[in-house]
């Protein structure tokens, strides 16, 4: 029932009396996903929204994670995202499903499968502790097919080492932005560059950053033009949403 | 000094003689902006960010903002929006330069001049009292060349207002979903289009809604892929990202 | 869309011929609201959720409400209730449509009609400040068809005045507790009556009880069961969900 | 003294000289519950209140919520709950008391027996991790003698699971909706039904979810009319309350 | 209902025949107060709490505090406390019943009579800003026939001045510590004196102050033993506290 | 030079030529407390505060807290409080002082001795999980030399428990009212007693106790005349503050 | 009291029989201040802080401040600083003492005089609605005998206007960095120079930046080494300490 | 590209046609660091800052630190810093570099070698507690070279342990000031000493000590003029900006 064409489609089908109104009801009701039980697997999702498929590791057993990522694998899905996954988990769902899993973001991938490599995101970070949330970032938009170009510890207390890279920023169609305690490399960056930033708040720091809440403010009111901004340690989000906008068609 | 290629020609301009080095420096400090005293106007910013021209209107005089405004016309730019601008002020502002004004976003476009409709972008309001931020969102896309939809009071508390609605969402090349109180918007439109969402949480509201706090922690942790948050009430910010986005070229 | 009764009804006239399958998605998204350009205007809500009509009057011009009052007078809706709505705008909408305006509770009731007085709720304030949320709640409760008690001033700081009144309280088949400051009452009437018991805290109070948020986190807290809290002086919400429970029907 | 039939009754008996002042008096005291040292327990309470038994076990140890339980049990109560106990607790108390654990919502029902399953009540999730939460909604309410729905994992990003459930959500005469993160599930599921939606915040999610702030703020600012909250994580408080809306009786 | 010996003197009445148990019943519900219909005036909260009566003015109408300070008068009040009660509103409760205004800290005594100055309390403020607080306290504690002593400006940041004035603080019985914006004059003093401190936080201040709750934090924290602290502004509270410890009777 | 008699004794020691000036400043400087390098211990405290000595347990070693207890001990202190201090802690600290150590409060005895029991303190709690907070409270009055009476788990939400048990909190000279989650006993015991009451929020609770916030800002915001407030969870300073009150002398 | 070469010559003047110890002891606690009443003036704080007087406006009535800076003006003071004074308690400020009043900081500079310009401190801000605070700041500084360079207008967002500004800031012993939002500006600079900085978030921005609290946040937690922070909008502090530093002697 | 003298300098050897534009171009973004990968070490700091080199060692592996600090020692570094380094990475780090590591302020000097200790500052604590963080702040400033007398266990409660220890606060030319629970000490050495007061919030207390936002809100709030605030715990910030005061040069 998301998509007007489907409606559409299906009541022809009923006019034609391929279906009868109450079978039509039925599969507006039943087609989009499979109920597991204790998850609804979303097999449409990547028609409907074009995205690579991801199972939210958080909160689950290891046997849910393995469980929703083999009825993913069985419907053809490949390079499934498993974000915030432990490596108890991890091992765990390798033994029923092939698992290609990166301890630094606690990320898998499942049933990887080739990929591209388009245009061009750039992943910066304001320092060598923000590198779990950016790589999980990074990973995030490799497997979804872009370039990634990583420049990590560039923070703006030594602005001269983010001077010194002006080459990839200025050749990026998006650039991720992840920085905690004072964030401030969010705005540097949205002043120097012309393409969407998104900037990507993490919990690094100690006392008054308040587990990420004042670099999300900082990001927030980021008085450069192109900025918008993620939740807290949310990588796998900014790389999503970097790898929309990296492969946007053009304007006809 | 913001752009590396401005760099390389000042230098190969110092090598041919056709500079010296003191007068190279001077050029590097002195180019990219006029001083005004009062602020630093900016006229290389559109070429440099590809952006028009904004003035941020609070906690500036009429003088200043017309001033500043003045500066820039001369120097050729066209549509500068200025924004939370009052009536009083405008009225002020409109006597000695060309000003276009609307009351309810509190917007001024001064030097209004020819502009396109490209692409698409929807503006989708919650309520009826978004208006004054969801106009600015929509006004600067019109202004910045975009063609943009409205679709006001389409809030989830009644979820058929929406899914009436979902042959312009569906064509949209970038959604800005502007929402107070639960902000619940965001979410359900994330989870109905391929394309970026651009949320912006608004003050409207009261009680928990605590001046726009529980609108953006909600857009925050929203669960739909593609969706990232401007400051609340920024409809400027929200209208700019979105025009960028839309404008994106196409990959090679 | 929002009913699959009406979905199937629909398909069976695509079926039946009577309607073409473009039609029928026309009507699906035309149908249940009337678009007056600043609001979309729902006539279905009354049945589909058996609900009085409201007219949410902050942040809407004098002239918007009328509009929107009217077009459902027009339908024939009546006792439609403004809330948030100030002195003046009244006295513009009384221009237009029949209005029955109550000042403390900046409430008016537009179209006013015949109703029932159902059942029994209990509407109690802590102190005499909460008397405009209350009236809220309890002229919203009226409207709706219900009876309603009002115990104002009974605040746990001298229980004997709340002990006294226990005889409309053990009557109740629903009881709004409308309290600010430390917002005590809920929990002591939660634990005295056995009915379900509204909590709505006001931004009554000074100091740190930071404009209501001191007495909703008290309420949340409650240690009664039966409680449920509803937002910041938000007494339409409490006497509309009374109305609801009080008008329960009985089980076959 | 919780009861104006008791104190009236006590007075006749007074005034009939089958019972002294200062006896009478001491019955106002002493009558109510039974004081272990460490709590008072009340087996008034489902008379007074018509409430199953509930034993909160956060922050008691094995051996107090045994005694608690087991005293409870000697006056002939059932179906005891006991909240937030954790597995060793759960086998320490199984070894004195009869005891049913469930160990996903860290539930304990003591004394177990039969029960009816009245009405009809949905008990609905955002994703799978709130599952816990509402497990212990559910279990309440079944344990109340209620029939019960479970949905889970129809959160709004995915808009199409929660609108292929229409069925069991029209016909429930209370629902309550379990979500963490941005909560939206409250304000959408409130626009789509008619009866009463209590709505639980979870602490599911990260950053700035702020351990289910960001859920509790967008469900009390939820534009739906009939919702409710109740404290972050409170399923108990949940399912009793909904137990309490779906066994109203009808008006005369 | 509010105390055992009522209770035994009715239950005898009841036995000796005195009064049925009907009228007892009747008598237990509406002794204590007259009900003004905006208000519930307890008269006899003198007798049971030892207090003087006082209206908290904040809002309600110059009508209604006119009213219930008359309803006290003619029961026979004297030196009732209205606290938070503008110039306006003073100058219309004074036509109806004699009044003692007071502006800085808008605070009225009506019906003042004599009164007594026992024992001792010290009120000081950390800045000339606090002031209306204090005095609210001050003349609370001097209506209630406390002797005051008045030390204002003494703020740590200039510790001589406090030091200069140990002479009152150590032969207070009670001191009032009133201080806005970081607050440790409640420490300080704290450490100083051998009396209960009650600390009040005033929204004196700006910035990080954010309204009193610095001020309230920091007495919070007080490392002094002694000291407590009551709602921000709230100098009534402090003044009513301070003279109940001022005239504890002594251990027999 | 906390004194005035001090310095003026030692002024008049100097003038009759016992002092010099310097030796009169070293003492000035040097008297009041010894120096063990990682604390200064105050032996004056007692004379000066007229307070039983206390050892503020958390942050400090085992190590450290012997050698306070033990430099004090040498000094004739007896019935030393040491507060927040672990069980492992204990047994070290009683290898070297004589310890009465309690493991619900975590609170040791140092040097214990004999005591009085003068006057009346009644120490209350909402619910069992309050015992710890409520048990340092009633200990530290205990050893004080106060007398002092436990009502625990008469929380309001079964105002009955708390009703019958109102003979001693009727003849107590200072309540300590001890709870968290709504933190609303505070207020109800404000109401019924007339004798001054110490408010003590509990971080016990979930959700949105927020740690014991809601409690605390609850209890501020209490309309109960006479309610002062400590920092959550400190039962030690609530029952210091109480033993001043109760050990109050009379007005001559 | 508060300088122990005082006490020192007091002691001496004792046992020379100069002075008796009861006037000794007078002199200590009636020598530094002068009191008004309203507020105690404190004469000896050039001498013993060498610092500019200053009067802090907020709060008190213009008599009050004229009475202060009379009193100030009598003794000798010259330059004295009255900060947070509205434009109207200028004007009657005006009519008593010789003032220089500056309507854009709202700060006057009562009995003005010769002053020197030594050292060199920057001021900068992010922009142009921050100026009332830098002025503040930079005419405290220029006040207390500094010599100022404003830069105004420097924010991250546009680099380039900070970066070709480096000269006054390489050449400042102490830089004062002023601004709102997201307040990068402290950090940028910060990682500039190798002087002190001092950071003033201010209140400028709006939504998210919650009244200054985003800015102060974000430079609390700024990785540049040299900063610190003073309150939001304290332009008269960061002036005050910033002078302190310029001024500082050479070692030995 | 941080400092105009190397950009003329470089210059000037294009023009000379020693280096190519090309070549210049790369040395002016080459040059100050090395890039390590995890890390870009900044040798050109202790030039460009006149700092200590430091390493924050929180969420970097014991391996990464080692790297950073063994490619310091390569170039000539001494005396690194290495802050929040555990044990266990210490015995680590230990290895391969040369470390002076100290556990209570769990901070490691790498290399170190010969230190000056110049000028006089003092480092205060309000409490035994707070020492980790005063030894962090002591400890940096004497490995910067300069003279450090600790003042610890002086908090305001016992204020005559602060007044007795004025010496070494009036000869320091800054002291840091350092406390947790209601961070007055700051402003108490505030309103005593003539030299700029660096503040220190810790998160030492409890319950409503929020992690150390009541002193850090305290200490922004301070009246005291001369003193700015670092970051809760930030002892190495506080020691640096000391340092960085206490060796000012005069003016000429």
């Amino acid at each position: 029932m998301d998509n007007k064409h489907d409606i559409l489609e299906l009541l022809w089908a009923v006019k034609a009396g391929e279906t009868t109104p109450e079978d039509a009801l039925l599969e507006l009701k039943q087609k989009p996903f499979e109920d597991l039980g204790y998850a609804k697997v979303d097999f449409h999702r990547s028609v409907r929204q074009g995205a690579a498929e991801v199972i939210y590791g958080a909160g689950k057993t290891a046997g849910q994670i393995a469980g929703i990522a083999a009825a993913m694998g069985e419907r053809g899905c490949r390079n499934i995202l498993i974000t915030r996954m432990g490596e108890e988990a991890a091992q765990v769902v390798a033994q029923s499903v092939p698992l290609d899993y990166r301890s630094i973001p606690r990320l898998g991938i499942a049933f990887p499968g080739e990929r591209t490599a388009l245009g061009h995101i750039v992943v910066a970070t304001g320092g060598t502790s923000d590198m779990p949330v950016a790589e999980e970032a990074a990973l995030t938009a490799e497997v979804m097919g872009n370039k990634v170009t990583r420049l990590y510890d560039v923070g703006v207390a030594g602005l001269h080492r983010l001077l010194s890279n002006l080459e990839p920023l200025m050749s990026a169609r998006c650039v991720v932005a992840v920085a905690g305690m004072e964030g401030a490399l969010a705005s540097v960056v949205g002043g120097l560059v012309d393409c969407p930033v998104v900037a990507v708040p993490t919990s690094v720091g100690y006392g008054a950053s308040f587990g990420g809440l004042s670099a999300l403010l900082a990001m927030l009111n980021s008085c450069a033009s192109g900025c918008s901004v993620v939740n807290i340690d949310n990588g796998f989000g900014a790389g999503y949403l970097a790898s929309m906008i990296n492969q946007m068609e053009g304007l006809q």
